[in-house]
């Protein structure tokens, strides 16, 4: 499909009533532990979601809309969630999300976009030239990457649990892990 | 960690919610198209969990307690999901997926397996010999493999409206399909 606004929305405003539903009171041998080495956590991940509410998704939408592309979008602070993550309860951190979600969303709506708007361009700092249409479908498509990582975290921690079953199981093959960007 | 029915059962649990909040009500373009071909479509995957949950996990589960070795686990019909999902919408199918692991959950603890129970074996034909762990352990993680299956194929459906930042994003790389299992 294109792009269509109301079905990035559709997607996003689901997202955190998804992963409260996995998420919340889980064992933490689930949500505590990455993949080895410095890697995430499911809980880092979600730190991660909230750091982008406040400073990616929106704040460029906004940036598109009023500077264009005269000047490129601030790069983002890739280790920012730890800000956000520090102290918190996984719990803590499911409600945060859930709001801060929701805010950008009554944002995004009150925008009340139009088709020419969604053509209109920002300037990436290492991408260049992106629309407002190619951002919102990103900001989709990263909570679909994110939820994608978490599904794949979890399965590491019973890698050795299943047994022989591991060859069969596509998410214990998965090489797809997210650039930073 | 090593297998512990606890953490098991404790997401077991969650993923009918977990889908259920991400699917149910969205627009079609993301549940009823595949990755290109003849792949499956979200849909395809909901129809697929509820026939495991019939013929799969519980009924392995009880042939190695009742059978052991002696004879392998019935080999699945690959294509049985399609029964299922005949004529259902993806809302049938959430609620059906939910009631079937609510029952099966329901078997399971009746069981009230002990340590040695869960050492026990059966005989995969495929894999040989199996322990009763290992298909637990296996039917939590083929819940987190149809989970990145899921965040894949949606994510399929904006590969072209990202745009550019398609390259940043890991579930757009990812090549961890699944094998018949």
């Amino acid at each position: 499909m294109g792009h269509k606004l109301e079905n990035t929305i559709a997607l996003l405003e689901r997202t955190p009533g998804a992963l409260d539903a996995l998420l919340r009171g889980m064992p933490e041998v689930w949500t505590e532990t990455g993949e080895g080495g410095d890697t995430w956590s499911v809980s880092t991940v979600i730190a991660h979601l909230i750091h982008c509410e406040d400073v990616d998704w929106m704040v460029r939408a906004r940036h598109i809309l009023e500077v264009g592309e005269s000047e490129p979008f601030a790069a983002l602070d890739r280790e920012g969630h730890v800000r956000f993550g520090r102290g918190k309860t996984l719990a803590q951190m499911l409600d945060e999300f859930a709001l801060a979600r929701a805010k950008n969303l009554d944002e995004l709506r009150a925008l009340n976009l139009t088709a020419q708007d969604l053509e209109r361009r920002g300037r990436h700092p290492a991408l260049g030239s992106v629309t407002l249409a190619e951002l919102l479908a990103t900001w989709a498509a990263h909570d679909l990457t994110h939820l994608h990582q978490i599904s794949r975290i979890m399965a590491h921690q019973v890698r050795e649990a299943v047994g022989p079953w591991a060859r069969f199981l596509g998410v214990m093959q998965c090489a797809g892990h997210s650039e930073a960007g």
